[in-house]
């Protein structure tokens, strides 16, 4: 294992290198660009004075995920084109929008609806980690603008939420793996957790051999230390 | 946590009664009817001479998920009147084929198809983890049957596969959650393993709190002992 | 003529076995299993506290039909990945929901629409006679309980319905036609009566030869007489 | 009975004014516009060079019908702009295709699909009948165009095809009904014939009440009646 | 230039002739069928009594727009069966509908909805022209029948509106081309214009080259000349 | 009209300031953001090798039009997630691939398909005529590498297309409107030029009232100043 390189030269709990820009679009109430090495999303958050349609009380919080036809090494169909969004698309879209309505108290936005539009420009892996890491960014600068407006009376939001990917590359547990990294591991894992360390969704799929309890302990150690650092960088975004 | 009581009267880590019934239906290559106590899932397996459109070499075992509409509470709509499946449909037919795919040599059964339809008669939570665990046995049903016919020369399933959902009710860890149990519980699991006990595919989702390492830790544990007994009843039934 | 015999060895005026399974699951108002010869259809009916959007007065019975795709000696498309209901399987609900409304009082049930679905859990040909034959006593038993609740305050059916086919096979009039004979019959018919031998729908198709007069009233004759039989069978099943 | 009178003034056995205008436009192989009364429908058969795709042998008849969304009396949605075509649109479609088969010998026109269209300018009741006749004689011009043009061998029609309606209006049996007695009738049936009075199709629903077999026998001779008349009008515009 | 002569025999600046048939259909308000040349389109105005949902005040106008499946030479596809409208059509009628608005005070006509429906019998170029041109007249009429009714109190039409085609063929700007010239053309460009030769619409595309300035003047010119005659045939119809 | 003044203080024959960032992403073959003040598009051409299907001979280039739900001032609904493109997006997109066609020679680039994608990040006006001044860059990049790759043998471009708006705004005749501007106007006109100053397409509405041949005069002289400058800062990019 010692012998072990990434083709990025990354150390094995090593995240990409993240950068962070808010107000990237000018009309969304929240709007962040988020990058994680090559991996570009564009994570919008609209607030709408309407609550969701099934539920008598409370506001709601959602989201939607595209990727533009070519933010991937080969050109892929136009979902509105085909005339259905993919059960990939919509898979990973309602992991963003439960992820993100585990850090809000939908009671005190009772009469909004908050959609968090993630549109990857540019895909090398990791896309689903980056939407809710990058959505957070733009919910919470929502969350504050409603608040600015006398929207909601007092802070809906408690904690934070990031997210991040972890796998068996080569038999090495690795942290926040990049397209090539994630095409060839053995075993890959979507993490989500708030800043206290604590769970929130846990998706784990062997690819091509089952994985046993004690990888799967190597790789939540690693999802825990990289969570870390993603909710440093939020709030020094945030405060920014 | 010694006062808890499920109200069905099982101890925490009791699986419901399972039925296992072979046949149940005559055209299919594997018909399966399934009861995990009120959940009732009828799956079949179709062998089809047609390798996937978008892979040159190889078979392809795939999935597909409903529920008939008053298989629940209340009625809800037909996906084929609505027009589309549900993202919950899809996500659910996504996992049950990649977690089948991962006992099947797919080289194995080239230029074939098998399509393992999953339809709910009756839900009481568990829906998916029943069409996985009882999908696995039409799969091993059809396999044998194309052994049969000569249609594949050697066996071309390694293991065995079967799923479970634990979560945590009233904070008492619990395995094979009801629907009453899944609506009120506070996290939940859905875990696919092995006849090893290795994972083929973990999902866990915060519901009303995050959860913490230690909590997740005993969920898998119940979900171990779970898994092993269905794993027995897998192989009784397939023996019979 | 004397000399032709039935594959199943059926006389030429005789019904396929018939098997009625009520409460066939547990969480509709009126759940029939039926089963006639091979052909096995779940029907379920159910309450809906709502009346039909386009029109102002009285309740509503309407139907849905659909055949797992596994139903089939081959395996069919599943209509919901197909995004929509094929031609054959709308016309068969119509028949079904329009057949049903004639023994129904809709300003009885104001204020209700009653929905029955039938789902073809294995075909062996008459699908749509069973479904109507079947969803009848589903039918009956949701508007009983519709009585016991108070929603309804008399009786709102009135008479029977059941339906059968009836076709020409080798220059032979034949009833309750199974596939095979089915799908090469030179002339097929569904007759829906009701219990007193009156024509509530009838649908004759030639398929190999124009047919006569004569044997149009032939194969009446003998749809009157499965319809008879049928009708008991549906009494002596709601009695029990 | 004998006080009963149409409100259009005609014999309760009497067609209504019909009218066949054959080469309406100009694109079509065959191309009728045909008027029963106020019901107008612009009848083409387009002949294409391809089989079905379904069917390894022989050619093909098919056929489409629409609406103008103007033709009846309140405007209705454009099937084209809601995406789908309703249920009645291709349960009349299936009809017109079916009924017309039935006088074509398909290996005759192998490699060739014949799709008549059956577009309703103007309704008045009695539109799937008018588009059966009506598209007799479009295909019967089309098939003359195709031996013309070499390419058929040999006469492929055998017999003529016509439809009508009847139904009990007031508890007589009329013929031919029109919209405002369509509506308001208590049963009604589209009865499908050859030029020799054998049944091709017959399609009898109830709609105020279960009628009996002596009623059905009433409609079945009038409906004879009518066919022998549109037969000899079919004739006399084909020798035109 | 002087020794180009048109395929129809036509002068570069000559209209094809033109016949309008008013109260061509009965249900319809406004009913106009026009023929340009061997163009033939069916143009309904249709009155509902309903605002357009998007809208709180005044009425509106709409457009839709179809091609029967054999109004062309080859049978196009019918796009109700395709599930959806080509980006074609719904330009052509975003277009119709654009221009109809223009002359049409739509306060004057508040919670009404009138909807232009133009489907072409038989095409031969120029099919959106002769729809905006029929269109006007059915509209008329219809408003017309609104005032007759008391739906409206005063006058909702300002001006005439009327549109023609025209391009440069072999090099030579021509007047209303049909679909032989259309389909050879060099440009083409449809101007929708109204009595007093203001401009409405101008859509301009080069076919085989670049157009220069002075062609686009000669080009609007012409279509200045021909709409004056159609709005003088427009104005005809409407006296007769 | 003189002491008109735009809300941007802009001079009525002035563009907004223009940005061209080459490369914005990295796997498409030709990548360009390009800023027409606060208007942002990313065009990306995409190279298949494939040709389209319904043509035999000649490559072909197409175009796709998206915008992202929040790229504007309220949210729009995602286009995939509706199961449809508007009409609006369908007749941009056309307008856009049709455009772009005009300088590429198709015969030299036979067995390709170019797709340009052009996705709104932000919206101000204009968002059309951006997508082909951008597009174009992106579509000489990948035509660019192409040649390199030695896909196509010879340069398969001939001259420079550019679009600009141009409408009369209180009654001043102005170049290039933002959204403001665009939604207030009295008449408004998207050109399309080669760097000849020849036209390619011509889109003129009246919005407000009918406009004269002297107003279209004056906005075609300024959309030729526009475009002039446009199709100069194409070359820079190219060059640098």
């Amino acid at each position: 294992m010692s012998s072990f390189t990434r083709v990025s030269g990354r150390a094995a709990d090593q995240l990409r290198p993240l950068h962070i820009t808010r107000g990237f679009t000018k009309h969304a109430e929240g709007s962040v660009l988020i990058a994680c090495g090559d991996t570009r999303v564009l994570c919008t958050a609209s607030v709408e004075e309407r609550g969701p349609a099934w539920k008598k009380e409370g506001g709601w919080v959602t989201a939607e995920y595209g990727m533009l036809p070519r933010a991937t090494h080969d050109r892929s169909r136009r979902e509105a084109a085909q005339g259905k969004q993919s059960g990939r698309t919509q898979e990973i879209q309602r992991l963003i929008g439960r992820s993100l309505r585990a850090c809000v108290d939908l009671n005190a936005i009772a009469g909004y609806t908050v959609t968090i539009d993630c549109d990857v420009l540019q895909a090398d892996g990791g896309t689903r980690c980056a939407s809710i890491t990058g959505g957070y960014i733009a919910l919470a600068e929502a969350l504050r603008s409603m608040r600015k407006r006398g929207q909601i009376k007092k802070d809906a939001l408690f904690g934070q939420i990031a997210a991040v990917s972890v796998g068996i590359v080569q038999g090495q547990p690795v942290l926040d793996l990049d397209y090539s990294e994630d095409s060839g591991c053995e075993c890959d894992m979507n993490v989500v957790m708030n800043e206290a360390g604590q769970f929130i969704e846990v998706q784990g799929t062997a690819e091509g051999h089952a994985f046993r309890r004690d990888e799967l302990n190597a790789l939540l150690d690693l999802a825990a230390k990289g969570i870390a650092e993603l909710s440093a960088a939020q709030r020094q975004a945030l405060d920014a």
